[in-house]
């Protein structure tokens, strides 16, 4: 079974009390319900964690090497200036997918710059809890072409 | 059934043949026939063109007003600076998920900047012919969403 | 009689159903006929065409030269990257003026620049429909000025 | 009887005298003329005045407040830096138009900027003396249009 | 008694009919009102006026040298660009609070930049009227721990 | 009685000891009693802290939800580049008064820009350790007129 | 014998009729006769076409990977912005000269960058016709010198 | 006798008051009779004004036209961003020289920059009180090389 | 004895596992072992650690203020945003030496760039695990230069 | 016969030594001897010359007024910054033809600006040791088409 | 008596000859005369040399060390990017009047910044030939206020 | 015996007589002796020389190439913009290592910029005289370390 590493960035456990308009009425444990339910369907463990601290966020990155095949990652407010992310996701090698819920390149200047899209696999960003599921459909893509390189 | 309008930008034709380090080395017919039976596996019926010119992606996005509920669309070298095509895409108000092959965030400057994402639903990018399945099935998902508002 | 090329440039046709808060509720085909009524009124004949391509507008610059007096265009979307027809406008010499229904300079950063502009006679924006009788009338004024020389 | 306050920013008083390569060979008198003339033609009161201090010119608009209908205003040199008459237009909330001589955008990169455009209903510039004449025009049209709101 | 001179800048004697979803409903006179009963109240004699005019400024912060322990300025649009405002500032030598109804860093970007900031003692924006009550006990605040060096 | 959380940015502990040409040679401990002392005797409590990692300054935010009326907060260098706390400010739409004990702005290039300022209600700089009270200050008014509404 | 694509951008047409004092005073069908002349004299085959649409060159490059050994273009206007026509150069993998005939060096500051010229093998700018004529000869050169390795 | 007009921008009336570590320590009375005797002795008649006012040195720019040789200008902070300043001098075509007291390229970034400079026939910066008799010098050179052409 | 704050910044930990083309295939342990070697030869007792926080980093910059002599730090990915590292280092006030194991000048640009240099003694950079070294002798030559004064 | 002055910049004598990959693996006399018989057979006379030092190719320039008809020059490392090369080539205002071994604009970014260019009749870049060949001609068509007029 | 290092830059030996449209038709034979008499009129002892090369005239500057009280210099095109002599120049500490035939700020964008303006006393542009004479006053006058120091 | 080329840049002869405050005050004579003790310290024989000249050091590096094992250079003034020195240094590929005196980056913007440092193997900033010593020592580790290879 494919194992997925899924890393919420900071903010993220304040879905649906803050700004709905931009991140949607679902909270984050409702997303995480789905996402779970949607990875098992298709045969990947996820393993979901949130963090509002960059140096945990680097350790659970550094950490998720021992043992995941993929990360799938929201890297929240972090996306536009954490180089210490980038490097840790450029450092473990594994198939990175970064996701968003809203649509980053509709929003304010300074959101529409990602540090870290750079050393990932891909990006998806505007389906609000969507884009979680379609970026475990990616990681799970991204390990299969992998695997038969 | 949920009908998407699936638009190829220019060059792509050329797929296989072009840089195959960047692009992979799929043909497009290929890809094609990867797109029409996973759409058809979701219920979704995806009608798919190339083209090469700017008019021309114009015309196909305003045709699509009458018949499609979703446009799924690699704008190519477009993508940075058709203003044409983004007016096109916000005057014909169908949700549009925007798709690229590579990571265009891991790519020569010009090419991180999308003049067309900002009105789009969002974008998908990075994962070879698999973003636009990705995009088939987030199209679905903003079709069924507006629906059900 | 005074003969004035009116060339309105990509995604003018959709008129009255894009975007209305900017652009109007006015049909293009209702703006046309106000342009002729007004046109004849002070004696212009008005030649009127609608282009979604760069290049088709680029040859109705060109083929402008042979018979018209002037040239009134709004080059949509174009007015900011298209080089060709600034190209184009500068190389048949005609009297140019150009319009905008909405007033440009109010709107996103990247709407505010027009290449085209620096080869124009004048320009005129924010008027809805009446930028264009503006800019017969303007047209007309230029002809007249130039014949007097 | 539809009344519109004309402005004249700094150094029109010159006009004429001025570079007439740029601003043509007739003095403001002449122009003042032609605008009251064409004015009184279309059933316009046109009251006219030039001022080379930029608070002179607050005033001016703050003063229209209580009696006229439009602004027709060429800011001069202050279009390119005066946040004031900006906030002056913004705050006295009549529909004005900007107008300039010559083809601002086809000189200096200096002058291709202008902080009061954004708040205007519309600009016309590049016709000369003719640039006032079609920015009463516009006004009439402006404040017709708002009445029938 | 502590002296402070309090500048009002351009376009703020429109208070309240000026864009009242920013600048808030209070008239200027009424926020005179509250600033002279505050100052009273804490022991300042608040001299207050208004001005549109650029130069006007300058002369009044000249004048104060001669009386005033310290100024309360809030120099409107003149923010932005006024370096001779600046200069007179730096030129007298008084403690000086710049302060500003609204939160100028939550508006357009050209309002974000203060050349008159860096020879200020200090900055009070975004508390509307409050502004002004909280610069007088910032510059009371100033004069005493200048006088107790 | 009115709740305010007050929060210190990274480095403050240091206070004093650092470069008091800049900080002034005030310690924290007695800031903070004045902050104390001051509140109380307006009828507000003040609850202080000081965090050098961004990560606990969001966390404190969030914690500050469920019993502050609102937050005053010196975000020290995490003013210049942290989305993370911005985006926490944002989520709790709690009202927040930036504060700085210096002047921000007549400083180094890099700590004119604040990330934060845009999603506070205002911003107090420049008067040392009375840069707190004015911003308790400040706060209170917030909360006051908020209840009013 | 070698086969060469010699390709003519937009407004290219109106060569002599356009600012002679830029482009000189040869028709377009004079400098074709010259390249013809020049091409046979040493050995090379020379099809040449003029196009107005960006689309329309994208396909003549694609076109020429049939049968040309080498491509000489002059992208006109395009040269400043076409993405399309520079990813169509790179995909079709033809040693490629990019030719102008004016030195766009000294000309507007927008027409001194080139987004074409990196995918080339090199350019040749500034002698009028001659420019083609060198260009036929670079591009003989580099067939050459494919071949020898 | 050659007749010179000599202007004094805003805030140089506090000359000795203001920054004397920048400006010295004479006052303007002080420097304005140094400039009578040195223009005397040359024979020149100076016309020496001080105005915080830019209009007022619009008009007094305007009013030289009428009798003055030649303008000998220090525009102060207008210097760096008045456009009116700058077309007035263009508009009355007398040759004009730029003087400062200070050397405002060793000063703050935004001081580096004239907008006046380029209308103006040179520049003198640097030397004191001693910049208006070296532009005086220069002002009767260019008075007689005008009178010799 | 000198003694030394050693400290290495985030994703160091991964050492000779991360890139090993950029940073070498020694481990950290390994680097470790060598600093200490080096510095007890030369008199020197280093303190080593890694944190992957920038706020953990903050303290044990603070921490070193009551027994170091002397810091040599690489900020790894902070080095590039982390003024909260730069103002801890500017605050303390002991003598620091900024390290890198590779030239970040020869790298991606936004690495070029040290928002923490400005308050180190010197840098040193581009040597591997023996910039260290040399940064330990620079430490040490700084405590002796520092202490002779 | 017409006489060409070749200039080399500098570094240009390491070629074949230096990074091959780039600049190609001919010596600069194998390059000098294959100009030379090129010349020779077109009925050009080419005096060659290699400098290191900015002065001496400012010097070698002036030189060639006595006696060169045209100057073919390479200003290596040079083109990027020397105004003073720049100044020499305008001021001797012979036909003089800019030409680079390599394709300039498929380098770093700083190569991709010639501040020689604009005073050059022309440019030819990117095909090794036959630039200079295709320069030898361009001279001699510049040349003849002077004399011609 | 007063001794002055006076110091042409790059191509002023080429005077006359040179764009007379821009530097005047005067030789630099002449130039010189005029200054040596000048000089001597006023009690001053002019050293004059013309350099083409940057070192040339860092050498000339150290040496000038020895004898001379000021210097009087035009780098000419080495004003715009020759740290070199800006650094000789703020080494020697000799009193340092930049000079120019033209007025630098009327001219292309890249002339209009001095790198050597922040460490001369002061600057005088504009005069042509005259630029030298006043040179030397300004000089001469420096010498004197050092002396009455 | 491993042979260093040690190269000074321009007005480093000045040393002790140039800003003290900034460069220190041992003079290059002392610095010299030092090198010259600490290389055969450790082994090292070190030739020194400086050049005011752009060229000469470019012929330095060059020389360098026919026995030196390695390059310590301090290029001064010419780290900014001399990109011959850069070639130079790329060309002749020997391990290079870039040493300053002062921290480059605590000074003026335009010094933060090495134009050199990319294509050096290090980087050494900031300790006197001692930069010098830690380029001997970390010149003679690239040595050692290419030999093991």
């Amino acid at each position: 079974m494919i194992k997925v590493r899924v890393i919420h960035g900071p903010n993220l456990n304040l879905l649906s009390a803050r700004e709905p308009q931009i991140y949607g009425s679902t909270s984050l444990a409702e997303i995480d319900e789905r996402i779970k339910a949607h990875a098992e369907a298709i045969g990947v463990q996820a393993e979901i964690s949130q963090f509002n601290s960059e140096g945990e966020i680097v350790n659970a990155i550094h950490e998720a090497r021992s043992w995941a095949d993929a990360i799938v990652i929201n890297p929240g407010a972090y996306t536009h200036y954490s180089v210490a992310i980038r490097d840790a996701v450029a450092a473990v090698d594994l198939p990175t997918v970064e996701v968003h819920l809203s649509n980053i390149y509709a929003r304010e200047e300074f959101r529409r710059t990602s540090v870290i899209a750079p050393v990932c696999a891909g990006q998806i960003s505007g389906f609000g809890g969507a884009s979680y599921l379609l970026g475990i459909e990616a990681a799970k893509h991204l390990v299969e072409e992998r695997t038969e390189e």
